[in-house]
């Protein structure tokens, strides 16, 4: 493998590493090539024991499993299980939060309220519930068991979540392709069945089970995620923020949250306020809660907390020595943080049943007992940060500003300073005419294999030059962030010429001093449901379909299961979208012809895979130029 | 690969595919050697796309995945999905039933009917609904709500089915250990949840999950799916059968079934007699059903129609060239059979809307038009028959005799007549003075990798030899048909004396004029519920936990993700389980070492890996002989 050099704060903190002789993700990279390519091409059949079967794509060996099944068939049966692990992360993060909140609701977390009432009755109406004369509770009740429908029914209706956020022309669409879904539940299950060996083996037919999980990914995942979210959390306004593992303070109690889900994280952030006195007690200038990864995301969208690391970044952030508790929830929690941990005072606390690591410690959290173990967790840092006294730490100088918080809701209002009457229409306006020359939408991770090459950076930046406007989630969002794109100053100096006049447009409106940043985050992985729900306004204001927009979706660096399920939704909604490496599809002529081509015969999407992130840029902007072209604009 | 023989029939017809230039599942397994060590091991992990990792367990390489993810994470992790894949399919196929059970209360689906009452009110009264002066149909309806409250329920009570069928001990010993389960589907999303990248890393936690995956494959798959074939088509009573592709019949209209679910073939058998006249005008003399896989398991329990083939001979059946139809559903259903079938007149006809099969004749089957879908399919077979005449067969002449129906509500029949009173006392003074020295359940498939050693059968030959009781499911039971041990001239054959006393006995007080055969077939896979029914019945009568019983389950030439789930939900009972080839855990030393031996402190359960059938055997009877004396036996 050829030596990789990433940006200046994480090789100083690899460096850091390697001096310290503690191995990090970049190592066993190394230690893993040459990786298999059977693997990689999706060819690789374990479903039973007369296998492991591959197919040689060059016609070396069998060109069946020893079932019969052919190379499309296994990597169709492949991809639906990855996409299955992604999908049913995703559902189980809602349903986590779904459950918390009626606890909330019976009374058996006090420790929880409804924050954002104008969310819960936006919801409950669009549900249909009907609110008048009842109380906030009552009406709360019925969603939670609106959203609990969507687990459980078996009367085959279209999912509740999908009525209440799917776009009404792809609704319509995925209604006549016969892919709408009933119950998110059946289709995991229903899932892992057919592609079990003897059950189905039609490439076709098995990637029409992807599209449906990328519906149960869109709705009974991200969408139910970010809605409950909003309720009990209340829905992100914008906040200036600051970015990269500089905003780490020697002198403070660093908690460092990573994960996904803000049941943990918020309850956590709140003792940190109770705690600060505490802490100062104990030596310290006070408690720096700082963000991880999408919990980071949570946390910066509702309440300013810093960006800390991105998921590559998670090892490195424990390399600076600085950190007094690493809190972990759910999903994308590298094993190797417990064993990094071990290497300092720093105290690694898991805390979900399903999410125990080697070496951590365990804070069984729930929602019953937030409070309590949130002080406890709280109060584990303060304790370490005792022991860390006099200890040296190695914390990057380099940290970046930003906005965050550009929910949706927090769009429309500023929008409404322009033009409170009709919000959308400044952005139809200058869709029009050219000065947003198009909408693409950055989510998912930093990949260990792409990171050096800058790849989301240097996408977003000859997007940027183009007028395009560039929202992100996840730990895109990081890295944008990082890279100083979520901020006023890199208007003038990325956006081209139309784009900058909107942004200061509409920065000015607003009453800020500074135009509007070129890069708008919108939140976490799960809330790609933001930028669904922005695009499907904009279709709908348009009178259009999602697929007619200028606009396209980008999993510039791929890494979890769950970018699989996410990009296959945006593909469902008939979205361009541009992923790299390669899922693993390679392997089968139908999965790569149906999904890079004949899938926009079908929903209007298109996969993309470029790794070279000038050509993968070029190769958006010509599809955005051929949309504004087929809607003559 | 060395050249492998395989049983008289068997090659005669592999011999014949050569002939014709048919490529078959053994060609297939030649062209595949050598296969993926580290996929045998379960240390290869491509949960996510920093990978594909693996880890050489002679050091070579890597030692942790790019996340660091041990060997240990890895392979537990793989574990469980695998357990997800066969648990997912059992619960599918019993969610399938119901169902179909729902659409006939409402009147949806006119072909099908309460057939055995008894078997309603039974599971009625076991599962707490008040029976008195309701009518079927009313209790009927609460006993299908309670099933699917076991995919709904977030309440967190345990599982309807888990509580009527799970043996007490276990149940309070499994409500001990936290692993009882409340909603099939909760633990099947939360399993894919939990091995997505960044996850569950503690193998012990993730061990912990398989067990619980076991209980739903157990309760909401197996004893579910078993229940509700009962009700609706009647729990099976003994009768003879025939058994091999010597069933097969030149002049007939030969209908293979194949797959698992009676809802389909069930009809398929009822029109096959309403259309013999048809079949007959055109010029056959009748129709021949024969059943292949579970769904003839299924069959031949309640109809005593002919096994044709077990899993590994489902593509020779079609070499016969005598097939004129075979009609699947769902599950161990090769791809290659579609290929096979296109070689002759046979109409391959896929009837599931999540397995389809390219080149097969797709009519989808649903239980609202269950007599028009079956009559068409009948009526395809009877055209195909016309279209075969003239052409060359090559069916084999032999075939075996044996006994089938071996419920655990016929078993106490026959007891019954031994002793009216208390019918389980026989065995229980047999098993007691040693003329059944124990009992062993062998379930599963032929595995393609062992099928020419003749494992199975000379795994229950040395059993019979040690007077052990025998039973059997699934393909084991086609196997152990075909081998004649099913049949009452095996018992003198085979039996030591002990049991050969016992099954004469057994015979004459039943008023049959032959001894008891020694293998006694319980049915199809799903019906390993009825091997549980059994032992819990043995272990509540003796007043002890099914661990401390003399008996054993064995899955002899494992192949399906299904054993594999089948197979941790005996150890979750705390049964000693044999297993060949080994399960894909031999990469890591925590999964080796808690399932080949922590494992018995625990739940009792052992997992035993051998793959010579006479080492196999001793182990099992050394296994046997350690309980009777920890009895005082």
């Amino acid at each position: 493998m050829p030596m990789k050099i990433f940006d200046k704060v994480t090789q100083s903190l690899i460096d850091r590493a390697k001096e310290l002789g503690i191995e990090t993700g970049i190592d066993r990279l190394e230690d893993q090539q040459p990786q298999c390519g059977f693997g990689q091409l999706g060819s690789c059949c374990r479903m039973c024991y007369m296998g492991p079967c591959r197919i040689d794509p060059f016609g070396n060996g069998a060109a069946k499993g020893v079932c019969g099944a052919t190379a499309d068939t296994i990597v169709c049966r492949n991809l639906l299980r990855e996409e299955v692990g992604g999908a049913a992360s995703h559902v189980g993060h809602a349903r986590h939060v779904v459950i918390a909140f009626q606890k909330m609701l019976e009374g058996k977390a006090p420790g929880y309220k409804i924050t954002d009432r104008a969310k819960l009755l936006e919801v409950a109406s669009g549900l249909g519930i009907k609110t008048n004369g009842k109380s906030d509770t009552d009406v709360a009740r019925e969603v939670a068991s609106k959203a609990m429908d969507d687990l459980s029914r078996q009367d085959g209706e279209p999912m509740n979540w999908l009525k209440l956020r799917a776009p009404k022309r792809e609704f319509e669409m995925w209604k006549n392709q016969g892919i709408l879904i009933s119950n998110a539940h059946n289709e995991i299950e229903e899932a892992m069945h057919r592609t079990s060996m003897g059950n189905d083996a039609d490439p076709i037919n098995l990637l029409l089970a992807c599209l449906k999980m990328g519906l149960v990914d869109g709705y009974a995942g991200l969408h139910m995620a970010t809605d409950f979210h909003d309720i009990l959390f209340g829905t992100p306004q914008i906040s200036k923020i600051e970015a990269n593992i500089g905003v780490l303070e020697k002198d403070k109690v660093n908690i460092a949250i990573h994960g996904h889900n803000p049941v943990l994280s918020e309850k956590i952030l709140e003792w940190t306020k109770k705690l600060e006195e505490e802490a100062k007690k104990r030596g310290s200038l006070g408690i720096n809660v700082v963000g991880v990864c999408c919990t980071g995301n949570e946390l910066t969208m509702r309440h300013g907390v810093p960006m800390a690391a991105h998921n590559l970044q998670t090892e490195l952030v424990l390399i600076t020595g600085a950190v007094d508790a690493m809190v972990v929830d759910m999903q994308c929690i590298w094993p190797s943080l417990a064993m990094i941990a071990e290497c300092f005072h720093t105290k690694f606390i898991t805390t979900e049943s399903f999410v125990k690591i080697p070496g951590a410690i365990h804070v069984n959290f729930e929602p019953e007992h937030a409070d309590e173990e949130a002080k406890k967790i709280v109060m584990m840092a303060i304790d370490a940060f005792e022991e860390r006294k006099g200890e040296e730490v190695n914390i990057p100088k380099e940290k970046s500003v930003g906005f965050a918080g550009l929910s949706v809701e927090a769009i429309i209002d500023l929008l409404k300073k322009v033009d409170s009457s009709d919000p959308l229409k400044p952005v139809i306006d200058n869709i029009t005419n050219g000065n947003i020359y198009g909408v693409v939408g950055f989510a998912g991770c930093p990949s260990i294999k792409l990171r050096d090459t800058s790849m989301t950076e240097k996408m977003t930046k000859e997007l940027l030059k183009n007028n395009v406007l560039v929202v992100a989630t996840g730990c895109t969002g990081h890295i944008l962030a990082q890279a100083g794109l979520m901020d006023s100053s890199a208007t003038d100096k990325y956006c081209g010429e139309g784009r900058r006049a909107v942004l200061h447009a509409v920065g000015k409106a607003a009453g800020f001093d500074v135009p509007l940043p070129p890069v708008w985050n919108m939140g976490s992985c799960v809330d790609n449901s933001r930028i669904a729900t922005l695009l499907g306004a904009l279709a709908d204001r348009l009178g259009v379909k999602v697929s007619q927009l200028p606009a396209a979706g980008s999993a510039p660096e791929l890494v979890q299961e769950k970018a699989v399920s996410i990009g296959t939704w945006f593909l469902a909604l008939g979205l361009f979208v541009h992923i790299a490496p390669s899922p693993r599809i390679l392997g089968s002529s139908v999965a790569t012809d149906v999904l890079t081509k004949e899938l926009e015969n079908i929903t209007g999407g298109k996969a993309y895979v470029e790794l070279d992130p000038a050509k993968a840029a070029a190769g958006i902007i010509s599809h955005i130029a051929l949309k504004r072209k087929a809607l003559g604009i």
